[in-house]
């Protein structure tokens, strides 16, 4: 499965694979494909090298990138503490209750909330960077916008490519002024921020509006015919987050979790603004529902909901309350029932690409040489 | 484009074409499609007899099915009044204060509504079925869940197939269960009634629910590249409604109508329960706004809301009242930039087919024969 992208990079195969697991990312680029590990968890300068030089001790010399969360816009000077106090109470109210009404127990002293708001602040993106540049990175990916002017010029003098989501052709065109090398067309199905556009309809879309710039197909990608299918809209490669998510490398902070995913449908995802205070695809849960129904105060917006609700999630997940427990995730969850590794699930998409080639050709009239 | 459905029917491509307008079914049949003529503006069965007599004469002797829009579950003698009279006093007052606010005119004396509440019914789709029965039509589809048993074995008894559409998995087990021959799978990004579920991942999860019988994949298609991508993810053919309505052929009621199709981009549609009471996908207008937005009375459960605003809608047409002034229509309007002929559309699908099927092969590392 190569592409002019895929051996520009010196993979195997055209399938690119977004996960905040080291273990994950590893064994993805392993397995022939493009691992990306995702940094907006790491906070902490020091957890994020120690990250890289495991996988960096993991990786078998074979190619990967990172993913940063780095809006364009700079916010100037602004604390946690002065972006704290710009939560309405009632809303920090409605939080508690909510815990309350399914008797969450309280964090101990001192346990950090696995998901805190600095992480998706400009410095700490920059903090990031600044490690990940020492490792032989080969992209560069952000998940909000475009990256800054100075970011995409550092990437660049490295010699990596820069890649950045898109869910909309006006926003991935705006990709392509910034000097973006690669648009990942992030569709309606996806896990986590997504626009309205379906796979189908935006792939070519984004392919047509940046041509001959490379796109890769996200959203509603879980297996081999789904790969074909976004090739065959024009994608060079495929951008896969959801499915790793229950494979036997990944180390998700809850076993509980775990079986929510592999029990949920395609219809058991919502697209939410109670995780980020941006629409994004995730599990929906009776959490979800208090803030999408009639009784919830509304979501504020980015960055003030992800911080509201960071320490409530970090409860959540901590004692597996099992009708609030979720996670971003795709549709694709209907097709994640069981647990396997990276490297069965690379077979299994690889071996579906090409049973669903030969279908094709079937069907065109073309018998398979 | 040849699958063992589009053999059995005698058709040279697997693309199936639904269209309210007969030139443009007659049309798509004779480009080597299956056209299929929807049924539900025919409320006078001579009408319906008449236009099929069309058909009948302009097919050149290739098949054509009918689409009806048929409840399972009858509604026992409710007259139109008697449904017209649960609709509340505050709604109606909405719909005329909406129109005022605009300036649309009043219809002139015996100026009938365009789209009447009594095509849904059970017993005008059931006329319908009575004249239709008369003609060779090859296929009987339903857009309303699974039709009637007694009509089922009708229309098997006549060597008919049965299709009908479905939003999800769940939906397409019931219509095999009900003896129905072929499930469309009706995908997010579809005009008209849909569901939640992406044509990306939609499409797989229902191939596989009621394998073997064949699935037609809807929603996002309008290139050949779509029709690629929908046959690699295991359909039989696919489904188009929304690319017919700016051909040549096509008789929308409206001027405006048509160049807001040309200019419309794939972010111009809504899901709205403004027309029926289910979502439906429609071009996104001042009217949908109104309804959806935080001033609107909230809409009524179907049939309710599609007989309140059956003569509203009329008079948008007539009058062609620009900013409310929509209709039903896919995401896929983001590519319908130009008026072309059936035949032209159809040989765009099958040449870009053809082309997406070149690009696979090379992706798979298979030359072309």
């Amino acid at each position: 499965m190569q592409t002019e992208l895929s051996e520009q990079l010196g993979v195997e195969h055209a399938l690119f694979g977004f996960t905040p697991f080291p273990a994950v990312a590893a064994a993805i680029s392993r397995a022939g494909g493009f691992g990306v590990l995702g940094a907006v968890r790491y906070t902490a300068p020091d957890d994020l090298k120690r990250d890289l030089d495991w996988v960096e001790a993991h990786v078998d010399g074979r190619p990967y990138g990172l993913d940063v969360v780095m809006p364009a816009k700079k916010v100037e000077g602004v604390t946690e503490a002065e972006v704290e106090a710009m939560i309405p109470a009632g809303h920090r109210q409605f939080v508690k209750d909510t815990l309350a009404r399914y008797g969450v127990p309280e964090l101990a002293d001192g346990e950090a909330s696995g998901w805190r708001i600095t992480g998706w602040m400009e410095q700490v993106a920059r903090s990031q960077l600044d490690v990940a540049f020492d490792y032989p990175i080969k992209l560069l990916a952000n998940a909000l916008g475009s990256p800054p002017a100075d970011v995409v010029g550092r990437a660049h003098e490295r010699g990596l490519l820069v890649a950045a989501l898109a869910g909309s052709a006006r926003h991935a065109r705006k990709h392509r002024e910034a000097g973006i090398d690669i648009v990942v067309a992030q569709g309606y199905e996806a896990g986590g921020h997504t626009g309205e556009i379906g796979s189908m309809v935006l792939t070519p879309e984004v392919v047509d509006a940046v041509a001959p710039l490379p796109v890769l197909a996200a959203g509603g990608i879980g297996s081999g015919q789904q790969v074909a299918a976004a090739l065959a809209l024009g994608a060079q490669g495929v951008w896969l987050g959801s499915i790793w998510l229950t494979t036997t490398e990944a180390e998700l902070p809850s076993r509980a979790l775990v079986r929510k995913l592999l029990s949920a449908g395609s219809g058991d995802t919502v697209r939410s603004r109670a995780l980020t205070g941006k629409p994004a695809r995730q599990l929906r849960t009776e959490w979800t529902d208090a803030w999408d129904g009639p009784g919830g105060p509304g979501t504020l917006p980015m960055p003030l909901q992800g911080l509201l609700v960071a320490d409530a999630i970090t409860r959540i997940q901590r004692y597996e309350v099992e009708p609030l427990l979720g996670t971003p995730v795709g549709q694709i969850v209907g097709r994640m029932n069981e647990e396997r590794s990276v490297q069965a699930v690379v077979d299994d998409l690889t071996r579906g690409f090409e049973r669903a080639v030969d279908r094709i050709n079937r069907i065109a009239g073309r018998s398979r040489q």
